[in-house]
């Protein structure tokens, strides 16, 4: 119900100039990169980075004849010729692919001899003559070297990684090392890729970015289990522990305090029968004052033995968190949404993208204690514009990394799923089809009634759908990625828009092929009276919610958004079986190494 | 002394091409924008941004005559025409301009009359034909209202936000509602374009983003106080405790366990004198076993006792990690570089950009415990090239707001900082002056010596340059950003590269009029012999920095890098005195809200 007129310019003239426009910009980076071939702040070595000679128009051959350097680490090095040269694989991360150096006996002689060259991670800076290869070679150029500026040596018997393929569990305790192999480096390159993109998608679209708090006093949903963040622990292990008063002496000093309680009841008695008597009156000031130093003897006492533990702690034993730095218990985020809300309903359109955490005691292949998210959240959307921006966004994606990571999915296709440049080509060029909750249950029940599936979980309508359940739909039903809209509202939280029927609210997941549940969504219940009711409903204090509500109280906006997993976006691109192998440092129970 | 011989397209070939390609890009900004006037993702609401409309090529007046639908929030809305219409100002965070709607009372009348509409911060979408305004009046063109689709009412006398200006510290404690206020409003947008251009700026020259972990286990340089991340404390709360044993039973239980010691003596003698005697035998297994009772249970006590304050400790008393989620103390992060480290000595050239935390006592305008920080690191790159980096990367800020943001910063401008702009400008068009630390102990002592200016800290070579000093270097004496490098390796981190003096490393601050140092960077000590002993000459554990020395023993390459604290940044960029302004939820010791 769009209500604008028709527009000044047709959709075939913007077409058009975009197509100039890539054309222009394609032109532009590859003149560019011919024109500064040294890299950029690499100009004191004069070195080279080894995709602008090998992913260049010509893939090197307009260069052949130039003199350049190149600096990297030995992948494969090997002695040919008797002795009298060495071709060296070196790689610099900045593509896939390797450039071959051939390096004689003779120019090596200076740096401790073609040994010192060949073994794998060698780090090497060489000058050399980039010479054609003989046709069916695998590259087009090669490099010819006429000086080795650079040797960072290796020890080859000491070398963690050697040559031959290692495991992904051994190469995750050696994470300093891992993204010198093949698959770690492509996912780095591909998760760079993925990263940018997202930033490029919604900025191109007007978002803005916002940085919404790692630290939180509060609890976004009750969605899991949180780590705490506090100075209160180091102080344990920093402070020596002074002996706290036992039982016994506590005991006492309660006595004590009682019997000074009586003494001075009688000195006041004493007092005021004659009130005149300037000794008793002195008296009775006098035990005042005893039970007064007894009171604050016996409070520290009891303060010491509550704080007997290193902790500080209330009177009534619990953590005392008014000696915490933030004066408050203080949690990692488990989601910026309503951080993110806060700036969608001032600024329309925002996305988020930071680390996230969850301290579920948790060692299954899908599950990290620290990942990170995109949550966008956008004013005056309903629903349905929340699943065409994850659709879109999601799409754009898988555009981009089959656009700029070519050789690296090539590898990951080879190496690791055979079906993952096809997966992405069908998410990038298809639209994603749409079911309700009520579809979905019914297909299930259907295919289970009919005898073609079984499942662990029971089917039927007001569960939760498990992951055999999303796989199901979008791997076997439908063979493409699907978006399931209008849950039940029993299994979904309380900030999700109440839809009419009052039994379903406007939620949305997004499932996709090899991964299921990829995004997850909603319209905001924008409704303070509904909102309030669905807090108190759901047995939570409103005061938590402040903030929140003054959403719906002040110029409230019907406002949407999504959160997708940045992790398994990159599972869903690779393939990769196990979630530890996407992140750079990856954290589970037990694990927080580097 | 690059090596590359001349390069087969002129430069001018490249800028030619260049301006082809901007004008095409911005004909196509334009194009899109009219095409595509509702907003991405409001197609259900139809609702077109305020910035397609204001900040379109003819401010709108092209679209006159169109009917259009803007939604956001009033800034300030006034009735006028004896009630018979009311003029809102409308904001919806796209831009800094707000646009002007003119609502009668008929069309009002359906959702509540003119007055429903007028409060500050009612939320509306607003169908309307766009007209052009009278000559003389700030926007080129308004909107007559011809229908109001939405109202999202405020209550005027309660919402915390009146129309008069609030201080920035009340603007703190309402986090949640301080991005609908011109300031913080113009902060985010400039805060996204900022991230935006950082993000463009490394992409662009072949960086990799990486995602440095945020829970770590290693501290970096122990540089300064860090958080800890824990799951124990919480148990504290949670469990009930038991009673631990006092003193006296843990005496009593020890002192059973020494006489059943005896006892197993006793029998097993009796036993062993006569190894026929069964009975004698049995009563030696028996006691043997009550033996074992009676320590296990003393065991059990002896942690009970250890773990009173619900923290679990060992049996020297200090806190037991191994029950931690992480199974060591861990920690938030206080820097990436050593991560990023490991992933440049991989892949050439990486940068990050994440949250980083200090624990810090600190309440200045200069500090948070939370903010954002970004790292390039670069293989094949020495100091100089270093500094190159740095300086591009600030200088490519400056413009692309000054090209991005240009009605915030004149905003900004005029309220906050009347230098603004013109520092921008200055930083984007003028190299920065190196200085070495050296040089810069000379000029300040010249100063202090003639008179010219007087020091809180006395100045001579050695010293670790205090703000003061640092600011009026920038400030009065070159009045201009400039670079400092090569400073006394006593007052630096260990991990920076030696210089051949042996007295000084090779580290170098930016520092920029207004904030002092924004840039800290330095060339990474490469050598494995030197870095060994700087680790033990600054009394720290080698086993520590295991993999870090690993990247010196496997293939060492040259590298350098530096980090940039985002608010700062931000801080330069506007002028404002708070570094709680620049960042959406602040945090600092006592407030982690929100």
């Amino acid at each position: 119900m769009a209500a604008n007129g028709a527009p000044a310019v047709t959709a075939e003239e913007v077409e058009e100039l975009r197509k100039q426009l890539e054309t222009l910009q394609a032109s532009l980076r590859k003149k560019e990169a011919e024109l500064e071939l040294v890299a950029p702040y690499s100009r004191s070595y004069g070195r080279s980075l080894v995709a602008s000679v090998l992913e260049s128009e010509s893939q090197g051959l307009s260069l052949v004849g130039k003199t350049i350097r190149v600096g990297g680490w030995v992948k494969t090095g090997r002695e040919a010729g008797a002795g009298a040269f060495a071709f060296l694989e070196v790689n610099d991360g900045s593509c896939f692919q390797n450039i071959q150096i051939m390096v004689t006996k003779e120019v090596a002689e200076e740096v401790g001899g073609l040994k010192s060259l060949t073994p794998t991670s060698t780090c090497v800076l060489i000058e050399g003559v980039l010479a054609q290869t003989p046709p069916g070679t695998k590259q087009k150029v090669e490099l010819k070297a006429t000086k080795v500026v650079h040797v960072g040596t290796t020890d080859a018997a000491e070398y963690p990684l050697a040559k031959k393929k290692q495991s992904f569990e051994f190469l995750r305790e050696k994470a300093h090392l891992r993204p010198r192999t093949n698959t770690i480096g492509a996912v780095a390159r591909i998760r760079n890729a993925l990263a940018y993109a997202t930033h490029r998608f919604f900025q191109e679209r007007g978002f803005l970015y916002v940085h919404t708090p790692i630290v939180t006093a509060s609890d976004c949903e009750g969605a899991g289990e949180m780590f705490q963040v506090t100075t209160l622990l180091s102080k344990i292990d920093e402070e020596p522990e002074e002996q706290p008063p036992t039982a016994e002496e506590l005991e006492a000093l309660r006595a004590q305090v009682a019997a000074q309680g009586a003494a001075v009841k009688e000195a006041k008695a004493a007092a005021s029968a004659d009130k005149e008597d300037k000794e008793a009156a002195k008296k009775s000031k006098a035990e005042v004052a005893e039970l007064l130093k007894l009171k604050a003897q016996l409070e520290k006492a009891e303060e010491a033995a509550r704080n007997a533990g290193g902790i500080p702690r209330t009177a009534e034993g619990r953590v005392d968190y008014s000696k915490d730095f933030f004066s408050k218990p203080a949690y990692l985020t488990v989601s910026g949404q309503l951080n993110g809300e806060y700036y969608a309903c001032a600024l329309s359109n925002i996305y988020t993208f930071g680390p996230t955490f969850r301290a579920e005691n948790s060692h299954t292949a899908r599950h990290l204690a620290e990942f990170w998210m995109i949550e966008p959240e956008m004013a005056f959307c309903d629903l349905q514009d929340d699943m065409q921006c994850a659709e879109d966004y999601v799409r754009y994606c898988c555009r981009y990394i089959l656009d700029n990571c070519r050789p690296d999915l090539e590898f990951i296709n080879s190496m690791i799923d055979k079906t993952a440049i096809a997966r992405l080509e069908q998410v990038a060029d298809s639209s994603f089809k749409r079911v309700s909750y009520t579809e979905a249950i019914e297909i299930l029940e259907g295919v289970v009634k009919s005898g073609k599936k079984k499942f662990e979980f029971p089917v039927s309508w007001g569960i939760d759908l498990q992951s055999e359940h999303e796989r199901y739909l979008t791997e076997e039903v439908f063979q493409q990625p699907i978006i399931v809209y209008n849950y039940p509202k029993e299994i979904k939280a309380f900030y999700m828009r109440l839809n009419d029927d009052g039994k379903t609210v406007a939620a949305m997941d997004v499932l996709v092929p090899k991964v299921g549940e990829l995004v997850g969504g909603s319209q905001r219940e924008d409704r303070l009276d509904v909102l309030t009711k669905r807090i108190t409903d759901a047995g939570m204090p409103l005061e938590a919610y402040t903030g929140y509500l003054d959403l719906r109280k002040y110029g409230s906006v019907p406002h949407s958004g999504f959160g997708l997993g940045f992790e398994r976006l990159i599972l869903f691109a690779t393939g990769l079986d196990n979630i530890r192998e996407v992140i750079p440092f990856p954290r589970w129970p037990g694990n927080a190494a580097y």
